[in-house]
């Protein structure tokens, strides 16, 4: 896995994403292995130096009691272990990156672009941020209040169509989602882990883990609507082993 | 923890439960955990003689690659795990006994008997008996419809009011739920992992431990109405620490 800064790339050059996972925390790596058991590759952006989110930034070795099957598990453990779990994916770290600049184009297809200078065109964005103990700040700048909350770690400043249209993310604090996709109010923009809510929430891992797992078979979806979907199992399927790389 | 047969209970002194499980795979036993981070005590039924469900009885030595966080996890040492993480809270299990009626009284109350003979008197039933690789199938006894799908674990042959009323469950297979409680469409009676169904349903037992999770907020406040819900995290909270009997 490539965890340095990637070198910047040109708006005219962009790097050509099938997804941008904005959020680098147990839920993004989780978001990771789901997507690739899928066969979707993905990039991840994180504002953090180092992956992990705050389970390594605010209480790396601290005890986690509810992961299930994990009777007792620390933070960085946690994180270590997802991955590992990535590792068959393979996927691309752009870490110390805050969003700048995130687009929809007319096609559907979104630009989004990193302080560090970093650009993506992608298909579809998962926003793993979690707001974690950090409260939300209003920043003062025009045309983010409907980041408010994301802004800690992401300062997503412009959410815009090409014709300036602001792109309505969620309410007062966390993304609104449907328990279906885990999808925002835009098409092809995701949301999963604390930064969501919907009915029920408890901003729990586990839960996280699983809005990654169902917004995977969302953005394939989403992707590739001509495509078939069926349940592999990782268990049986071959082409689940093929994946992972564990010989049959 | 008691894995031995309970001795019949006579039907006019019937077990006194917080909540009675019927199924003791992987999701039953997290809805184990769950429920005792929240204090609420529970009993276990199965049909089979050992804990583990599908895991144990169909492919013990399986590896399996997509629960959160560990890369590879035979079957049982899955269930071995989840065995270890329910340990603090002293699960009674009922184990090779199937399910033979239920009723709902008119309090609100549930009675449930077992073939073996044990009676409980319960607040709540969580149906987390796996549909698995098995097929329903069609008993032909009358009264029996709704259940059918569950039937093949467990025979639930009545489930009525007390005015004869029969309780509708779900559809024509899984358990419909809703995604907010995890609960059927009679109150008290809810259903996790792989009996269940909603929008987006996948079976995977990364999402039968969330379903687990939000609907132990939801029998909490269905037993306990006037108690006020907050969320404590298992790496913070005494309360939680003194529930998991970990030293703070």
């Amino acid at each position: 896995m490539n965890l340095s800064a990637t070198a910047p790339s040109s708006p005219r050059d962009p790097i050509q994403a099938e997804v941008v996972i904005v959020g680098a925390g147990p839920c993004g790596l989780f978001e990771v292995f789901e997507l690739g058991l899928l066969g979707i590759g993905a990039h991840i952006v994180d504002s953090l130096a180092e992956v992990g989110g705050q389970c390594t930034e605010l209480y790396p070795d601290k005890p986690i009691y509810d992961i299930p099957a994990l009777p007792v598990c620390g933070a960085q453990e946690l994180v270590d272990r997802l991955m590992q779990q990535v590792k068959p994916f393979n996927p691309q770290f752009h870490l110390g990156q805050e969003v700048s600049e995130l687009t929809r184009r007319d096609d559907g297809r979104f630009v989004l672009r990193t302080a560090a200078g970093t650009c993506f065109e992608t298909g579809a964005v998962v926003i793993a941020a979690g707001l974690g103990s950090f409260q939300p700040r209003r920043l003062g700048v025009p045309g983010c209040e409907a980041f408010e909350g994301t802004c800690i770690h992401y300062r997503i400043r412009n959410a815009r169509d090409l014709e300036g249209r602001r792109l309505v993310l969620f309410g007062k604090k966390a993304l609104r989602v449907d328990t279906e996709k885990f999808q925002t109010s835009v098409p092809g923009i995701f949301a999963v882990g604390d930064i969501n809510t919907y009915p029920g929430k408890k901003k729990l891992i586990l839960s996280g883990f699983h809005e990654a797992a169902l917004a995977a078979f969302a953005i394939q979806h989403h992707l590739y609507p001509q495509k078939k979907q069926f349940l592999q199992y990782t268990t049986t399927s071959p082409i689940m082993h093929k994946r992972l790389g564990v010989p049959d």
